[in-house]
């Protein structure tokens, strides 16, 4: 979710920018990473340079199992994952093998705009279907399946199934398991995007959606939200016949495994349990950095923002009444100094004007309260104007 | 050009493997590596975590450009490259905005195999048209690209111009400038595969294909064979006409660019001089491998046995009298504990069966003495049974 390289890179800095997925740049972990670099040289082992495994090395992948293990609840076998570099090239690499031109998408809308570009450069057809206030509804899911134009091979639901980009939200496990019982009536793969999954402030989500062992899950994780998105090192998780598949694609068997040298740096944060120590730290961060956002937003915006305080993620979507376009808002607040993404934004359809969604990510508890502060400003000078 | 990952896990280490393309585990500089990555750490920037430039930072950039100027003596400038994940990753990722299933791709026989994997997922039709002595000829392209059926969208020329995978030949400037005038005239690009240009003996070759700065050609260049294929990092070189249409798509847009972290570390490389020294350590030690090699064969193998020594790289292609097949007596050489890469292996239509290729890169002076003494053991044993 790198939405704001370009923003980031041309923005005033005094700006507060509630638009960018970015990790602020005290929570990349150099010095972990440094001293996990220490211990994998220590191991003398030039093979961390060698071409690798096509899934992705066993120590490695081995490790990964026992981290999602224990962080998520769910079964996670090594023989499940493949390593992957990030959720975007995961996404690329999927449809050229699942997809050809012409071949249809289904969406959630809202959902995590720039995957729409990947699935745009692949030629395919988007369609997106509007969820309710749990998500994903598998009841509209379910009706568009039955009416749809059959003659068009549907390969894949998108999903972000928890702490959903724009909106925060997690499918429950019973929506999960009809939409899962669904895509196997309908033969349909649903890759489930869950590159939120490991930020659960106080409760663990359901786990992945892979670990239902349904042949037609594909759960995509990463390290970006976790430890640093300039690895680009992530996983996947799926039933045998697509990591078969996978590993046997021609990238892999000419290029080897996706990540080696850096994934036997992240092995050591593994084994020497600094991930774990780091993720924790992070999660204690981003609850307060929620909190303070939630409050704020009590606080300094009128009564009719409405918005559910997440659970985890990165993300808050506020509702503003009716007769707020957010797209103009966004133009509005440049004055003020503020930035967020608005509803159409994330809306494939171009719909959800009155919506705007607010990272956690970059900024800290001080900027999220004046960047609130300054929202406020712009939607009174806003509404004074209407 | 992992082509033996399957081979190398499995094989029995008495086995001289001259099939592999992988280097020596003790050619790959892990101590290089480690002292590079203590001066990135040592810089004390975050940023080398965080999501990166979809084009690759500027500051390796810069670096990559010097480096690349000095060992081939071509123009590079930081704008026309393009940070990658290697070459198979840059086949792919041009395979997915440049072409669509049913598209054709023109490539040489023999060409370097897997790459055809890459291009049968992408639902691309391959041609494949004879060289000659001297590599792929001009005119041969020329007659086809005159007569070929075009309703069918040809997209790119496939070449490996320098130090040849499977041949070791390197295109001569003529040609090159021939081809690259029938690709402006035909609407065709050129993807060279430059992947050796780096590992001349002791001639500097041709300077990479895209120097030309014309806007058909754009070369793939990789650390694989000069530093460790385990770093999955390689570049491209283009006109900004491509650089733009590249970093523009979704998943670099959505990932960011594609190696933040392992290329900080290796722009410590180049900024040091560490990556020239070992560069010039790998020409050394290829150098005097190859003219083993070769010598080996000139007093073990039958006078019938042909091969041109080649300048760099890390093949020798051998002809062996035309009623030997290479695909069978690759077969025999298995109880000799001897192996190699068939020329039909490399050839798209199944030819040059007489034909193998030995490589250099794993195997020392010794073993490669000792698998020409086995390779001669096999072809007299198959000569005898004919």
């Amino acid at each position: 979710m790198n939405e704001g390289v370009t923003v980031q890179m041309n923005t005033d800095p005094q700006v507060v920018d509630m638009a960018l997925g970015h990790p602020s740049p005290g929570l990349l972990p150099l010095d972990l990473m440094r001293t996990a670099a220490e211990h994998r040289f220590d191991q003398a082992d030039p093979l961390i340079l060698q071409y690798g495994h096509e899934q992705g090395g066993i120590g490695f992948r081995t490790e990964l199992s026992r981290f999602l293990e224990r962080r998520t609840g769910g079964e996670v076998s090594p023989e499940s994952l493949m390593v992957t570099g990030g959720v975007s090239q995961s996404i690329a690499l999927l449809c050229s093998l699942y997809t050809r031109p012409g071949d249809e998408v289904v969406v959630e809308d809202p959902t995590y705009f720039l995957s729409l570009r990947i699935f745009a450069d692949f030629g395919l057809k988007v369609t997106s279907l509007a969820g309710d206030s749990e998500g994903l509804d598998p009841e509209v899911l379910e009706e568009y399946l039955q009416t749809r134009n059959s003659a068009v091979p549907l390969r894949f639901l998108y999903t972000i199934p928890v702490f959903q980009n724009p909106t925060g939200k997690t499918l429950s496990t019973k929506r999960r398991q009809r939409i899962i019982e669904l895509a196997e009536k309908y033969e349909l793969m649903i890759l489930a995007d869950e590159a939120y999954q490991l930020l659960g402030y106080d409760v663990t989500p359901p786990p992945p959606m892979a670990s239902s062992a349904s042949s037609k899950v594909i759960s995509l994780g990463s390290f970006s939200k976790i430890l640093g998105p300039g690895l680009r090192l992530g996983w996947l998780q799926a039933e045998s016949e697509h990591i078969k598949k996978l590993v046997s694609c021609g990238m892999l068997d000419s290029g080897g495994g996706l990540n080696p040298f850096t994934s036997s740096i992240v092995r050591s944060m593994l084994q020497s349990g600094s991930m774990d120590r780091h993720l924790d730290r992070l999660i204690d961060v981003y609850r307060q950095r929620m909190n303070v956002l939630s409050r704020s937003i009590w606080t300094e915006l009128p009564e009719s923002a409405e918005f559910v305080h997440p659970g985890g993620g990165y993300f808050l979507w506020v509702k503003l009444p009716d007769e707020v376009d957010t797209h103009s808002l966004k133009k509005a607040a440049r004055s003020y100094k503020v930035n967020f993404i608005s509803g159409s934004q994330t809306s494939p359809r171009g719909l959800l004007q009155q919506y705007l969604r607010l990272s956690i990510s970059y900024n800290d508890e001080v900027r999220l309260q004046l960047g609130v502060q300054r929202l406020a400003e712009t939607l009174k000078g806003a509404t004074e104007n209407l």
